[in-house]
């Protein structure tokens, strides 16, 4: 199933999306999307709706240097475990709004990635039952003001801007093999990362297993795998589209903020 | 008016607390605590009631080596802008609760601090009006595990474990001059830190407007500004006490988690 938060012409809801193309339509869902959902019985077709970010995390868990050629992309050494940081949920936007440049950040890279999304509260949850706590999987940018991120140290502020974490287009709930996805991002159509989650150092069960182990994760929480080599800036008046096999592709547009 | 959050016989609320010492009283606010709280007319002796996290946060923003000989005592130079990193909300406690020690986390450290609660949605706030966004100040302590920080580069593991962030006892929304106050931290009764926020490196003004130049800030949110020198290690069957003048003191055990 693909579940996606929209706005229509009577507010905001949850949604299931069912059919491709033309033909999609959005089905609209009583409360939240954990569970088995309660449908309304409204539906529009997906083109007669904006959809918004999939979800609103109470936290964002992103995984730094988690692909061994976008780690040797910067000089960087492998980290043995997981190298964890957090975005604000205050970072998060949907498809189609707009990425916003700070003023004065310097360099501004988009990163795309494969996010999973935590359907239960959980705490140290074994690596073999990580699937069974996971809602779905959608699509992210960890756009990083690379200039302030090699300043600061720390990736606060860096990674922390508003706008900063493009969610979506859905969360696709079904995926027989999210370790072995494609991944590509485009810049104004031109191919700058071509990747694959099989490529994933540290895999999604060992990453739900190894979070969970320091935090306790809420239904709604968002762990960003990492991103893979190719990563680059992105300026105003560009387009960046990130896509993952079987999910689908988040684009965002970049203005100067 | 010292504001916090209380579970009572009845169920969990937001409170004002009038009064000291022994005839302190508890009165329970309706709803939240932003604005002007509406009272529901019910009351308790606070020796009655448990103090719970007086706010809980939708982000908890930090300032790493915001007073010099802090950053000196672990050989850090002092960073030009304030270096920012995220607090998860879930490791979020109040007074009195238990900060647990992961397995084999090795070495994990106390840091005493001053908290800025913000008490409205804001964004790009400037220094001179950062006062009026600022809903009140509490104690927190930035609980470390040092061996993983150092391990890590990114402090989201090391400074993010479940309960590694008490908040407490509660929120003094009147202060003369949060600038100039003695913080004080003490390990089962041991003076371990005897600083004032007269030494914070970028000060409370500044911080609230750097931070809010970067992500939105929301009501409940809110900012560490930095630990003095003379932090050092917890360890099991310890209690940890941190004061800071014109508010109150947080105290909380240690165990082995």
């Amino acid at each position: 199933m693909r579940l996606a938060r929209i706005a229509h012409p009577g507010g905001v809801a949850f949604a299931a999306i069912e059919g491709d193309g033309d033909d999609a339509q959005v089905l609209e869902i009583a409360e939240h999307p954990f569970g088995d959902p309660n449908f309304t019985g409204k539906r529009w077709p997906l083109a007669d709706v904006r959809l918004l970010a999939p979800i609103l995390p109470s936290k964002v868990i992103a995984v730094g240097r988690n692909y061994a050629k976008h780690a040797a992309e910067f000089g960087n050494e492998v980290p043995q475990s997981p190298m964890l940081f957090l975005k604000p949920s205050t970072s998060v936007i949907g498809p189609n709004a707009a990425i916003k440049l700070p003023p004065a950040a310097g360099r501004v890279d988009f990163e795309g990635e494969l996010a999973v999304v935590i359907g239960q509260p959980v705490k140290n949850v074994p690596a073999a039952r990580a699937a069974s706590v996971v809602l779905g999987y959608t699509v992210a940018n960890d756009v990083s003001a690379r200039d302030l991120q090699k300043a600061d140290g720390q990736w606060g502020r860096a990674k922390g801007y508003d706008t900063f974490c493009p969610l979506g287009p859905w969360i696709e709930t079904k995926l027989p093999d999210p370790g072995n996805l494609s991944l590509k991002s485009e810049v104004d159509g031109q191919l700058k990362q071509d990747g694959t989650t099989a490529d994933l150092i540290h895999k999604i069960p060992e990453l739900v297993e190894f979070v969970s182990s320091v935090m306790t994760l809420l239904p709604g929480d968002v762990i960003l795998t990492g991103t893979p080599e190719g990563v680059g800036p992105i300026t105003d008046g560009q387009q960046v589209s990130i896509t993952v096999e079987g999910i689908g592709t988040l684009t965002n547009p970049v203005v100067q903020g």
